[in-house]
């Protein structure tokens, strides 16, 4: 597959492994070092036992580094001896691929694909096919994919053919599991600090923005306590920002928070957003009718 | 002068000729020739019979095609035989560069004396610093660099040194007359729509945020009547980017024509912004506490 023109990928890959931080770099070295992909972040918790990498650049170094990151995971990491709270079904255990500009999902699914097959071939290591990359309906969401995790599951897939792998098996790889690949929208964690310290309030906030009780397209919020910073805080996950910008998701907190008493204190982004939430947050917070990319020398260079 | 790393500067050349698009598009493409340039608009106005082209890139690419821009309008263009409602001094009659990203004014005033010199060196029209990079405090001002424009001032600089222009001289060149080359600050122009058709109103909002009333640092200001659009309008200037973001001058504007009784309709940016414009409307929208450009995805890569 050539390259599209200008097109960038981030890929967000879950590693079983959120302890030693020798080999969270390493895996991460790893990935750093195909040309043309930029690690962008490194985030371990050591009660999951789990690192995420984010990292991002041209779509074909994208997947190359995603098969040297679950290539440096199989051998550094063995699921027989990994503990932590978080359900886990591989040493590489998710690989999320997201299309981040001149590229739509379509080709992002393709590129998922490739990813899969060449980790079963190349490293021996089955894979399942999750959300939009999903090659059967029941595998879109990935809690279902992943079940009890790895010990339950490498005792169910020879005998079980609907838990066969997508690529490979039938049984489970004996120290690295199995990787479920896929690709989604992008995802941005977005948060919104309220006062007084309200917490009923906040979750009523909460449940008046999200999809599920018809608020945003494609928001996920809750409502929390933050004792630290002695105020509220209703946390979201804009699951699709080409459908809600972060700032409708600001705007329509405010009003609920306000109607409820509650002010807004400040905003906080979790992570990194993509340009393009960007832009259409201006273009919604300040009324344009028109206002993109091309508005903005730099995009023009 | 080694060019400073992701450095981006623009280059928003005037030049005396607005009605003919052979010689305007000879220009533009004398100044799409440099490598590592862009030209990013061309708008021309026949009244004024003048050209504005919007070009940017790696800052000696961009002296380099200022020169080349400059040049290609003394051989198009006889100042003796142009008429037109705008004053001006020269064929290329302005030259502003405007530090757009990782380069600081002082760089960006460096550049300009260097493009001034060149324009005397190497094509014999004498030039003025203005803006920024004036030498002399009374140059600061284009429209006191102007003065009378081409007919008043050729008659002028022989006999009076306070004419003198900065480099080169002491007679004006027979048919390009002088170039003024300077350094600015990014310039937004940027207008809000406002209903119902209430100008007296439309006018007390523009007296109310613009600088020179105490209002909004670097924002100029003037209310207008729409007639196509059947509205009013703020029509602002925003000099200082840096100081003041576009949604603080949206911001101000809609709270100022809220105390009128007027509705803000939408927004309408002419020309370009600096990203860095629109990440602070961004911040100051959503009350970030901390967001720049570093929580762009595309930002890192």
């Amino acid at each position: 597959m050539t390259d599209l023109k200008g097109a960038i990928v981030e890929c967000v890959p879950n590693f079983s492994e959120g302890r030693d931080p020798h080999i969270i770099r390493s895996i991460a070295n790893e990935i750093g070092s195909i040309r043309n992909v930029k690690v962008l972040d490194i985030h371990s918790d050591s009660d999951h036992n789990r690192s995420v990498v984010t990292f991002a650049g041209r779509p074909n170094a994208v997947a190359d580094a995603a098969v040297a990151g679950v290539r440096a995971a199989s051998r550094l990491i063995d699921l027989n001896r990994h503990t932590g709270v978080h359900p886990r079904l591989g040493a590489a255990d998710v690989v999320p691929l997201v299309p981040i500009r001149n590229i739509d999902m379509d080709a992002c699914v393709a590129l998922a694909r490739s990813v899969a097959k060449r980790v079963w071939n190349d490293l021996g290591i089955p894979t399942y096919l999750y959300g939009e990359a999903a090659l059967r309906k029941d595998r879109k969401r990935l809690e279902k994919v992943r079940l009890g995790g790895f010990e339950q599951l490498k005792g169910l897939v020879k005998g079980d053919p609907s838990k066969a792998p997508d690529n490979g098996g039938p049984q489970l790889h004996p120290t690295a599991g199995a990787t479920i690949i896929g690709a989604r929208y992008p995802l941005i964690a977005y948060n919104v600090d309220l006062g007084p310290e309200d917490l009923e309030a906040a979750k009523s906030v909460a449940r008046n923005i999200r999809e599920s009780n018809g608020g945003l397209p494609g928001v996920k919020a809750l409502g929390l306590h933050l004792e630290s910073k002695s105020c509220v805080q209703v946390s979201t996950n804009i699951t699709r920002p080409d459908l809600t910008s972060p700032f409708q998701v600001f705007d329509k907190i405010r009003e609920e928070a306000e109607k409820r008493g509650l002010t807004v204190l400040r905003s906080e982004l979790v992570g990194l957003m993509p340009a393009e939430a960007a832009i259409s947050s201006v273009r919604h917070a300040m009324l344009f009718e028109k206002f993109d990319e091309g508005r903005i020398i730099e995009f023009n260079l």
